[in-house]
């Protein structure tokens, strides 16, 4: 526990999960300090949130048209600053892995709610935290439940049971979903997220993304990974012992509390502002087995991950791709997973990689498909 | 952790909860040893128990009329035994009192089944379990769960969610409920327990203990217990937090189950005699609030609780005679709620009340409601 006020650096603060971190932080002021923050190209948000909450350290993507007090620095430094307690890493794609690695070699405590750290750099990240013995709490709801499932276990699990709210497609034959469009992809039915995220979510690559993450945070085994769909997204993950005993985190579905969770940690603090499930209004809770057929990308993703080596990183950067073409309506929702395996077909994976090496094959899909979609995806990389 | 085999004590090894900790430990013949054994009126099965497991120490309430090679030893002596780790108290009613506090007096782990212990003398048997820094482990599903959800938080709960089958009955109206037979109380739905738990749990008496025994076992006051109707018996009780994360255990209604928890505690061991849920194939889980109104001995327990004293000593005592009147078809199912309220009504409370005032208790409503069914209560003491 932190005898004072826990200083936090948000990477990512004018994304979705960055604004949400800053939301339940101006709950707490006596308990959190934001010393840094890391913001996109949003400079007026930038700007409102630096001018709210003073911190010492600010990197911005683009050159900030507004006056600063403080320092300048890059995400890595700002990351393994001395001064901060927890880093939060709400960053999008590739951007999160150096910051991450540089705070975990610091020993912070990392927040993390950027997927593709983990998906892309899994045993890397997870090695540098067990050597600098560094916490990586995760942000996902998923996650956030396992972790709070696995508290105060001996025991490792045995299984694993992700649910998935299933998109706002699910239950769609493929001529449906081969008509879906860009407006009706990002309308979530319960989770307010970024655009990438939600596109992630109707295509069920989000949850395949999840069983990598949840194969590297939990050091389980894919095959004791499983999906179950849950479409009210109350239930948010579930864990199995040997004994055949079950545990399950609930939970209203508003990535506040994960996040508020994360940063709180080990206290659990009452928030007026957050909504609360009141579970003797619930009636039941569904479950259903998940349709793989209808998903491609929940097969390709779980494929790269048990394959490993450099399959992850492209997977994540085809994916990123992919989504940017269909939010451009270059591509239609059915031609993500496509272009996704074409990628994976012709990528040459190496195991073990390197951090070096991982980039470099996020590069060369990329590459990959912007050559099959020369002109139209300029602003992908 | 135990570094050899857990020395066990059963108490009424005869009775449900007994034999299927018998069941579980004869699953590990390497972790646990049975060295004391506290039968019932079956003697024929206590005598095959013995032959099994070989106690070193064994209580028979009636002259046993087999060969015994060990020492006769009353339940105290047994529980408070030198060589052993683990008591599982497994009597019923008052009779669990005296032992469990001998074990706990002596340091002892306590698998505690009993629910009329906690409930008669909760402030005496918490007092004497901090007091030696004994352990006391619940064998009942809801308080299996809520322990298991409870472990590793740091933070009190905020709200308990004991949930309940309903019993045989739930639905049925009060003329329905007038006529039902001691044959269709004692089949209940889910759950394989003795006689007067079965008939507590169609009253939803079963579940008022509960309440009471949630409230002195996890230390929250009893607004902070809730019952929530789940007729499926899958999730056990659930556990709010302050910050609104609600955790829940699940697992297949056998209460080999929860006995095993407490007997491996902290270990969680694959046993494959137990049935397992498939989590995957459950559909929904389904809630419903509880119906006090007709079922109004879980109204006259949670009163009797929060009015503390010598009342759930009363409550207790005129539940079992009013119980047994009801098995022995001297009154019908909608009776027992009356009886009990009457003694309740008649009794005067003592506030603290040391051991002997909350036996007295029980004695005078025994005799209160013998007083009102002179000559069918005769075997009810």
């Amino acid at each position: 526990m932190y005898n004072g006020v826990k200083r936090i650096a948000i990477l990512g603060s004018t994304g979705s999960i960055g604004q949400q971190s800053l939301d339940v932080i101006r709950s707490f002021p006596s308990e959190f300090q934001v010393i840094g923050l890391a913001g996109g190209e949003n400079l007026r948000l930038l700007e409102k949130q630096v001018s709210e909450f003073r911190p010492i350290m600010l990197y911005s993507s683009v050159k900030p048209g507004f006056s600063f007090k403080g320092e300048f620095l890059s995400m890595e430094r700002i990351a393994s600053h001395p001064e901060v307690d927890l880093v939060v890493v709400a960053t999008s794609g590739k951007t999160g892995l150096g910051p991450t690695l540089a705070a975990l070699s610091e020993g912070k405590t990392v927040a993390l709610a950027n997927k593709e750290v983990l998906v892309m750099a899994g045993e890397i990240i997870i090695q540098e935290a067990r050597y600098h013995q560094a916490q990586i709490l995760p942000v996902d709801s998923e996650h956030s439940a396992i972790w709070q499932c696995l508290m105060g276990e001996q025991n490792k699990p045995n299984r694993i049971i992700l649910t998935a709210s299933g998109g706002p497609f699910y239950g769609y034959s493929l001529s449906k979903l081969s008509e879906v469009t860009v407006k009706q992809t990002l309308h979530h039915p319960t989770w307010k997220m970024g655009k990438k995220v939600t596109v992630d979510s109707a295509t069920l690559m989000n949850k395949g993304l999840e069983v990598i993450e949840a194969h590297w945070l939990f050091d389980v085994p894919f095959e004791k990974v499983d999906i179950l769909i849950h479409p009210q997204c109350i239930v948010h993950s579930m864990v199995e012992f040997a004994d055949g005993s079950i545990k399950a985190q609930l939970g209203f579905p508003d990535m506040r509390l994960p996040i508020q969770h994360a940063l709180c940690y080990p206290e659990r603090l009452f928030n007026s502002k957050l909504p609360s499930l009141d579970i003797s209004k619930i009636n039941s809770l569904n479950f259903e087995p998940v349709e793989y057929s209808r998903f491609p990308c929940l097969g390709l993703a779980l494929d790269a991950g048990k394959r490993g080596g450099t399959y992850p990183a492209v997977l994540c950067a085809a994916d990123e791709v992919a989504v940017q073409l269909f939010l451009l309506r270059q591509i239609g929702f059915l031609d993500i997973a496509p272009l996704i395996e074409d990628a994976l077909q012709e990528h040459r994976s190496i195991s073990k990689p390197t951090l070096n090496e991982i980039l470099q094959a996020d590069a060369w899909a990329r590459e990959y498909i912007e050559h099959l979609y020369p002109r139209s995806c300029g602003g992908c990389k």
